[in-house]
């Protein structure tokens, strides 16, 4: 099984290579066709993170985004795994009043905040970390809302058997050319995650990028998904911050080095989604995922710049601003440069 | 390169499989023949901290051991990689003390504690970590010692040319069946490390067991580095909280499980070396190494324990007291199972 993967990055000391990190990428157009790809595309792993903003698609596409007047700020943390911040622990707390819930209603679980700061603010403040630190608060904030808002069942949303996650599933299912049932596992904040060929995490992405073309372009999603797609990766493109942290996180810096030309999220275990926004270099978007087959971030942020480089998405300037991500170098503890992590693939990308 | 390593590990959750972790395990007799091998036994990777037994060797054979009588408890801290704990900075300091220096005479650099408990207590004490807190910190201090008994320079005992540095390199290539210039780049702590095939790792352990043969039996290394070798063996085995910490860590609670069976050490980027001393099943000792071709440590528990129970070293009983390494959980942030790591090879390994 996935023996076959190729390496992406290997990490040197000096002249040694000491370990490599193998793994997938996949580049799809909006109709679903495999534009490129390294490694094998239908490699079936878990969406993770990756999907928070198909996850949040129920959000406005019930009506409950227009209902409650959702802002963009809040329609990204509701995409984000954030940071835990005070611009994020408020956002989704707001959202949660909006519909006369509190943090208790959630069912993430407490997470002390990745945030450090914000970290020892509390404990300076002899304060405990809550739910709402927790990096998928804003995505279960947006799950209650959606509940809420159809009169639904708040008390065990996270099941499976949820009208909120088979919706989920089924827009997953759609936007990923999949069959409507998926092999489904519990995630770290005890939503469902979903198994999906890496493939149709590429699709996906590229579908949700598809639906910002301008007027008179052709959208591959219906109408009404689609608008949800383009009001959800707006909402990110203008709010990278409100998706990461403010800083020293690679998704909201990606997306600021790359001005409104993509997004990107994060999955645990290093399975990553870029979409593409419609340009006249890809006039229709793209779509990318990524998976790092040991799970482990460190080879992950390089592969996806140098991807995003070779395809002509981030020019050299734009990489060269995510320097630390795409060349972390690495010191030991006399602060010597003893070594790097690089990024070793040669994608022949061809423009379609 | 390394594309044809074989899985040993993969992360589940629920019914599907999130991430592989691949690598190879060498099974070595004193004589430097492969018994076993599953992955490519050539592959070369750097040495980082499963050789500090071989750079604890010249402390030995230079007759520094004996003239400044060190005790089994700082030879145990000399092959270590500690956390950091009052007993391995007070042994570190010892030795120091006993050739006239201080802390301040280390070239490894300061390091947090990895003992999250003495770092609090630094803390609560307004208390600066330093260099006796670097894990590696009693090698380095064994270094220092076998300079200051020789005569030798001590203000760049870590630098490649030091004839400190130059006898464990020609140490490394005697017990490795190795050419004598071994490709070297700097380590987390300042000191040269080395590639050597993984062969060499488990050829090498397997001559450090070898070398605690009963008195009669066939010993492979020559007289003065098998009793040197002997010596720094046994203090591993008998004093295994000083070789990691008091809790909490796999070297030395897979050494508390064998109880004498075995000596064990952990390297950086998860490369790993056991050698099993003489026993009536292994006559004239073992050795195995091991490399996480990612470089994490998620699988590498796994994988030694499984082998070590594959290969009869460890018996159910003792493979279950190390459960939490050997199998380990993956829980959620509420407290729920959700997957759980897992070695999935089989050795087929036929006792010689």
């Amino acid at each position: 099984m996935s023996n076959a993967l190729p390496v992406l990055a290997e990490v040197r000391r000096g002249p040694i290579v000491e370990s490599w990190h193998h793994g997938v990428i996949v580049i799809c157009d909006p109709d679903g066709q495999i534009i490129s790809s390294y490694g094998d595309a239908e490699l079936r792993t878990s969406t993770r993170s990756t999907i928070k903003p198909i996850q949040a698609l129920p959000l406005v596409t019930s009506g409950a985004a227009d209902h409650y007047q959702l802002t963009p700020r809040e329609l990204a943390v509701a995409c984000a795994s954030h940071e835990g911040e005070p611009i994020h622990t408020e956002t989704a707390a707001r959202m949660l009043r909006r519909v006369g819930l509190d943090e208790s209603a959630l069912r993430c679980g407490p997470q002390a905040p990745y945030s450090v700061e914000t970290a020892r603010q509390l404990e300076r403040d002899g304060l405990p970390f809550n739910q709402l630190h927790n990096n998928c608060s804003g995505k279960h904030a947006g799950m209650l809302v959606t509940a809420v808002h159809r009169g639904l069942d708040i008390e065990d949303y996270v099941a499976p058997s949820h009208p909120v996650q088979r919706e989920i599933m089924k827009m997953l299912a759609r936007l990923g050319d999949l069959e409507e049932t998926l092999p489904t596992a519990i995630d770290g904040c005890s939503a469902p995650t979903f198994a999906v060929p890496l493939r149709s995490l590429a699709v996906a992405a590229a579908r949700l990028a598809n639906a910002c073309s301008d007027q008179g372009a052709q959208v591959v999603l219906e109408a009404g998904v689609a608008a949800a797609a383009r009001r959800l990766v707006n909402a990110m493109t203008a709010h990278p911050e409100m998706v990461g942290g403010t800083k020293g996180r690679f998704d909201t810096d990606l997306m600021r080095a790359a001005r409104g030309k993509l997004f990107a999220k994060v999955g645990a275990e290093a399975v990553y989604s870029v979409g593409v926004l419609p340009s006249e270099r890809f006039p229709r978007g793209l779509g990318l995922s990524f998976k790092m087959e040991d799970g482990s971030y460190r080879g992950l942020a390089p592969t996806v710049v140098e991807t995003l480089r070779q395809i002509g998405v981030l020019d050299e300037a734009e990489a060269n601003e995510l320097i630390t991500y795409y060349r972390p170098v690495i010191e030991n503890r006399r602060g010597m440069l003893v070594g790097e992590v690089r990024a070793i693939f040669d994608l022949r990308f061809n423009q379609p």
